[in-house]
Parts: C-alpha cells; structure tokens; sequence
C-alpha cells in the first residue's frame, strides 16, 4: 500500500505555483512503539500554511524543501503500537498533506464522530474555533453591549468570531467580500450588519454601522481594511491581530497600518496571538462550544471539497475568498 | 500693563512657519471670581504642540485659529480672586504662550519652588516625567531583567523612561540622534547602551544590544525606528505608542509598521497612552520621582531657552533633534 504525499518543492514566491509542489508515492510504513498509523480522512486548509512555506523564523518552523505539506487533519487509526488508541478510533492532529500519516500517539488527541460530523473536529471544534474563542474572548475582551467588528466574517475564524461576539451580547458587524457572504453572516449568523469590502467604502460604512466606534475589531486581513478599522475605533479600543490574508503572497514589503497612531488618541491596544498558546485550554474551549452548537446558538459552516491530488488549487481558494466557510479537504471516506 | 500672546494664525502644512503665528498685545485683565492672574515665568516646549495645531478630532481639541497657543507653564500669581491662591503662590497648570493668563483656579496645582527649581515642574515633576511614569509602569509593565528600549532616549519623556527602567533592574538601551546624546544617556544616566539613529544601523544594532529581544518598547518617534524596533521584540513584548516625533512634520501620509506582524508571531501588544488620563495619580507619581531624585537615582536635565518672542523658533528645535533634555522656554525672570 502506497502513502501519496504532496511536498513543498520550493519555496513560492507570491501565489504558490504548481512548480512549488511535488507528488510523491512511497510504501506505508509501520508504526514503531508509541505510534500509530492514521488514515488520512480529511484535511484543514488554512491561510497561515502560506506562511509556514515561507523561509524564517516565525512562531513555528517552516516547512523544509522536500518535507510533507503541513496540515492539520482528521483520520481513523489503522494500525497501533499505543496503549492509548485502537485501529478504529477517530483521531485529530498534525497528519500533513498526504493519505496516511505515522504520528506518534502524544500528537494525536481521539474525538467522537457520533458527537459531530468529523469536519466539523477542523472547523468549530478544531483549530479556527479556538482561534476564535481564545483570540476573542482573552485578547479582545469584549463586554456586553461593545460593538465588535471582525473581518473574514464569513470565514472560518470570523464566522465563529462573530457568534461568540452575539452570544456575549455585543453588536457584531462583519466585513466580507461579496453580497453571499454578507448575507450569509447576517441572514444565518445572526450578525447585525455586514460590510462587503468588494462594493461598499469600508471606511464609510464603518462610520454608518458603529456609531460609537469600534471596541473590539477582530483582525484577519490585514492591509486597507485594518487602516479602515483603526480609523473608526472607540476610546480604549481592543484590535486582535490574527491574521493578515492580504498580505500573504505579497512580493513586495508589508505595508503597515498608517492609522496606527490612533492606537494612541484612543488609548487603544493592538496585540498579536496565536491559538497554539492555549493548547491547555483546549478541551474547556470544546465543551463550551459544543455547548452553543446544541443549544443553537453557533453554527458551523464547512466547505468540503474532494481529492488529495487538488490541494494546489484548492489552497489558493482561501486567498480568492472562493471558500463559504471552513475549507476542508476529503482525502478518502470513512 | 499689556499682556503679550502668540495665536495661531494658520494651519501649519509640514513645518510650521513664521506666519502660522502672529504676535498680540492687549491690556492685561482682571481675574473674576475664583480665577486668578498668573504672570509667566516658564513654559513648556512639547512634540505634542504640533499636533494641536491641526484641524481634526484628537485626544485634545484643536488649538482655533486666533487662538493663543496652548501651552503648559510656571508662573507666579500676580492677582487672586480665588480663596485657594494668594498673591506670591507658585503655580503649573495651561497657561499658553503669553506673558499672563487668567486662569480658573480650579485648573492650577500650587508647586513648592524649595523643592526643586521651577523648570523642573515641567520636567521630571511635570507632563514629561507623568508620561513616562505611567506609560512605562502602567503600560509597558517592565519586569526585573527585562531589556527596555526608548526611542527619543535623550529626550525630556525618554530620559526619564530610561532612568525609572533602570530602578526596576531592567536592560535599558536607548536610541538618539548624534554622538553627545548617545555618550549622554550612557555615561549621566547610566543606561547600559546607546544606538546613535544618525550613524547605525538600527536594526543591526538593536540584534547587537538587545540578544535576547525586546521585552519593551517605548516609542516617541514612529517611522523606521518603530519598524526596526517590531523587527526584534520578544515573546509577550510590550510596545508603549507616547508619540511619533519623526511624522508630526509630514505632509504625506503617515508610514504605518511595516513590521507590525511581530505583534502576531511573537503574541506582543501596541498600545497608546495619553498621560492626562492619569491626572488623578501625578501626586503620587510626583512622591515617587522626587523622592528618586533626592536619592540620587534620578536626573532632570532641562534646556532652558530665553523669550517669549522666538517661541515659533525654538519649537523647531524640538524637531530638529537639537534639544538637550527637556526644553523650557523662559519667559520671564521670577
């Protein structure tokens, strides 16, 4: 049995190119004590993997040339050498862009697929959830009745950003390309009001819908919409730096938000996170938005499109705004 | 007796020039009931003044057209309709660039000149000092071996931030502009180095002097050296955002950081602080610094400059770098 793996075969420069991947099939191989093989069921496609192929110190190590793709993923254990995972059990963990993954079982955590379809284990329940939990909740630190704005509202992160932004009791207003998505978040989502960056003055608009300026703005974008933001926001404001998926492919240099010195006339913060920091909180985070989703507070959204061997093209969806939703990657059925 | 004003006679674009000012004479006033006359001894030369200048909502109205320029000052009361100050009483408050004002007296603090000479009020034991107290204690929350880098680090706030850094057993590093001010802040104030902006490479220098990163940052220019500065923060950095000297001037846009996604990687924060918002906290802070100046731990240096008349040229000075320490214009002799 062959394990099909997508390599980076060097590093891009602006948008990934087909060049920059490699296929490569080689025998499966055993697990060796502590380790199990997983069978490779689906994969989560994220804007930071652009940023991972890139050469570097970051907050963690690049991809090497030659190396398996990284990605998070869910699979089923086919073969065990663990005392803690069985062939059968579901598991969720660094599986890479390939069809089986030897992982050692301390990378591996077991979910339930009866308590949720397994895409959902990469959406609400996986990493973008508690994106948006943790950078929410502990960095922006928004209070009932604040009005939080977030961009990629209808995205992974943004989506759930926004909900949670509800659930505590805020005015949420979401910024997203296109009249779908915008309706998307306030027709399903429950968002008061959304801002399509593609059609509307994001600045005006800003002006229209937070009257009293922004206390919490959610950041996923970066570039001209975080300059719109800074430019609107309230006294003591909070801005959660996430992500910045317009500045991604750039071959020139990052152009810094020129409105940060409103971050001082509003006595306002700026700060960075990163969801693996609360890897201990985790499972707290799960329970809690398990929690909402029964009550029917939160909604999960996935964009499951099929094929392992599309996974250069269908990771340059997230950089279009082509993906409703989580973008998830079915390598093989259950 | 007349009283001598300098009002705003235009919106300075860029630089201010000789006719953004005009000169007044008009008849010294009476004080009402409960406001007092104060003839003017010092007043205070600040970056922030160039922003007042300007049309626009800020953390400050804007200085009107004809208006007398706002300035904080020293002076001595010359007459009192007020219970609270007596004829001879020493006083800091706004008193604007004139030879007297008439003040309400709710809007003066009574100053010791026993204690320590009248300019000092406007230093160390005025805005200056405030500014740097709390924006580093309460913003950049400096812990015991952590590295503190100041921009503007001979400066009236910079030198202060570094002085109170190094009582809390911090690294200070401190960045100015030419050889005298780099030897000064090493050598008087005791700072463990200096980068001189004129001649090194900031970036360069900063990996040099700061090998485990920058814990805090504290900011009093902007531009290139707040992007060199993001370039090499530490894990959980702190930046504090006080003012951003380099842009006052600009006649284009404000150049945002490049490099503002340190903040993401390393999980830092940026935030603004205006002291007036700790106004009810100066005497305590004024306890504390006075009591680190009779100990020996604290210097004020101010650069005393003579004349109401070449306020609208000294002012420049301060964005010319030619400033040593903080700048006081004299006025009048006590």
């Amino acid at each position: 049995m062959n394990n099909r793996q997508i390599r980076l075969a060097a590093r891009p420069v602006g948008v990934p190119k087909p060049s920059d991947w490699k296929f490569i099939d080689e025998p499966v191989g055993e697990p060796a004590d502590g380790e199990v093989l997983v069978k490779v069921l689906y994969l989560s496609l994220d804007p930071a993997m652009r940023g991972w192929m890139n050469e570097g110190k970051s907050y963690i190590r690049p991809v090497a040339i030659d190396e398996v793709m990284r990605a998070g993923g869910v699979g089923v254990v086919v073969a065990s050498k663990s005392d803690r995972f069985k062939v059968g059990d579901h598991v969720v963990g660094t599986l890479n862009v390939q069809t089986h993954a030897l992982v050692p079982e301390k990378a591996l955590t077991r979910i339930d697929p009866r308590l949720a379809p397994l895409p959902v284990y990469l959406s609400v329940l996986g990493m973008p959830g508690m994106t948006a939990y943790f950078g929410l909740l502990d960095v922006g630190q928004p209070k009932e009745g604040n009005t939080v704005v977030v961009s990629g509202a209808a995205g992974a992160v943004g989506a759930v950003v926004g909900q949670i932004a509800k659930i505590k009791g805020c005015r949420v207003v979401g910024i997203a390309g296109g009249a779908d998505k915008c309706r998307y978040v306030v027709e399903e989502l429950g968002f008061d009001a959304a801002i399509d960056y593609k059609t509307d003055d994001v600045k005006k608009a800003l002006r229209a819908t937070c009257e009293k300026g922004i206390d919490v703005y959610f950041d996923n974008v970066g570039g001209d919409i975080l300059d719109a933001a800074l430019a609107h926001l309230a006294f003591k404001a909070r801005v959660v730096i996430c992500g910045a998926i317009s500045q991604y492919n750039n071959t020139t240099p990052i152009v810094g938000p020129a409105n940060y010195l409103s971050l001082l006339v509003n006595r306002a913060r700026m700060e960075g996170m990163i969801v693996f920091d609360y890897a201990d909180r985790y499972a707290e985070a799960a329970r809690e938005m398990a929690g909402w989703m029964q009550a029917g507070k939160l909604k999960s959204r996935e964009d499951v499109v099929d094929g392992l061997d599309t996974f250069p093209d269908r990771l340059l969806m997230l950089f279009k705004g082509e993906n409703q939703g989580k973008l998830v990657l079915r390598v093989a059925s259950a």
